[in-house]
């Protein structure tokens, strides 16, 4: 891979600090304007780097697409990790973990950007599709053939993103201000009966 | 209002078939750059016509935009309508309509296009949640303040919202091509809930 960078990178704090201010520039670029709308000169631009420095830390725009849609680190084990556990509690652990990842402000900048680019990219929404299934697929525990576990992980992922939808990207009332005791006191039975199959 | 109309409209017919093809451009426009990144110039350009051909019709940017994520005709009605009748029938019949909506070619490509104008520009969330919470609230035969109808109403929307981008707009499997009689098994019960507040 020939390196063409112009700009000079600085001392290793600083070369970290470029390529996530690169990256949060490009997440909005993705979710504003989606693939076709975004390019590699006006992401540098909003960055305030030279184009060169984007293909030195990204290499391409479909690489730069992929790191900017790959859900933050810990998030997924989240989610694997709230299928643990008795199986009747399932509801109440899986919007919990919802809940406690938006909260979280840096996994909630690149949800809402994963959310918004997946609008635009069919790309996107096979990844964020196949990150979904796989994520909820993995528990064992439920005794079931693989196209009904699909079944319900998709009616599981339709709750929870309409509700994440309404509460954090477009901040509709009621739902955005709702307490998070009620939201699980709502949804968990919801999220309960889908995974039962009641 | 000032008209410079330099392309000479042609007979009644041919004007109507215009303006809904500078409509439909503008749907497209909205939904995939928002509105920063929407200009009167590149509506009038995807739609071969003069510029000044959509400011005679739709005056402003702001109107265009508004026209644009307007329900198609029918579509609020056919939601109050579902309100009616039985209660304890309400979510089968709330499911049927979604159902109903997203069927019809008409409705589907303007219902599309107002959930992704709505991932950008806050006055479309605005005026949807309006739409919706207006169209939710009517009935009268639910016994209710209006905090706990609204947040009923809300909770309804974020599943019908979350199940109509999954299989129509995402189009993600297995929802996407869930049959639907399954889908009404499925969410009825779900909605049911919300209304009954159980």
């Amino acid at each position: 891979m020939a390196k063409r960078v112009r700009t000079t990178p600085g001392p290793r704090g600083e070369r970290g600090e470029l390529a996530a201010r690169i990256l949060a520039c490009a997440r909005e670029s993705f979710a504003e304007h989606g693939w076709a709308g975004t390019t590699i000169r006006a992401v540098a631009r909003a960055a305030d780097v030279d184009p060169a420095l984007v293909y030195h830390y990204y290499r391409s725009k479909e690489d730069l697409l992929e790191a900017a849609t790959t859900p933050p680190p810990g998030f997924l084990e989240s989610v694997v990790e709230a299928w643990h556990g008795p199986t009747a509690e399932l509801g109440d652990r899986l919007v919990r973990n919802l809940l406690a990842a938006w909260a979280n402000d840096e996994y909630r900048v690149v949800l809402r950007s994963i959310l918004l680019t997946a609008a635009h990219d069919a790309a996107t929404r096979e990844r964020l599709a196949q990150s979904v299934t796989l994520s909820l697929m993995g528990p064992a525990m439920i005794d079931l053939n693989d196209a009904e576990r699909q079944v319900r992980a998709g009616l599981v992922a339709s709750q929870l993103l309409g509700f994440a939808m309404l509460r954090y990207v477009w901040t509709v009332e009621p739902i955005a201000s709702m307490s998070d005791a009620d939201a699980i006191d709502h949804l968990a039975p919801t999220i309960q009966r889908y995974v039962d199959g009641a």
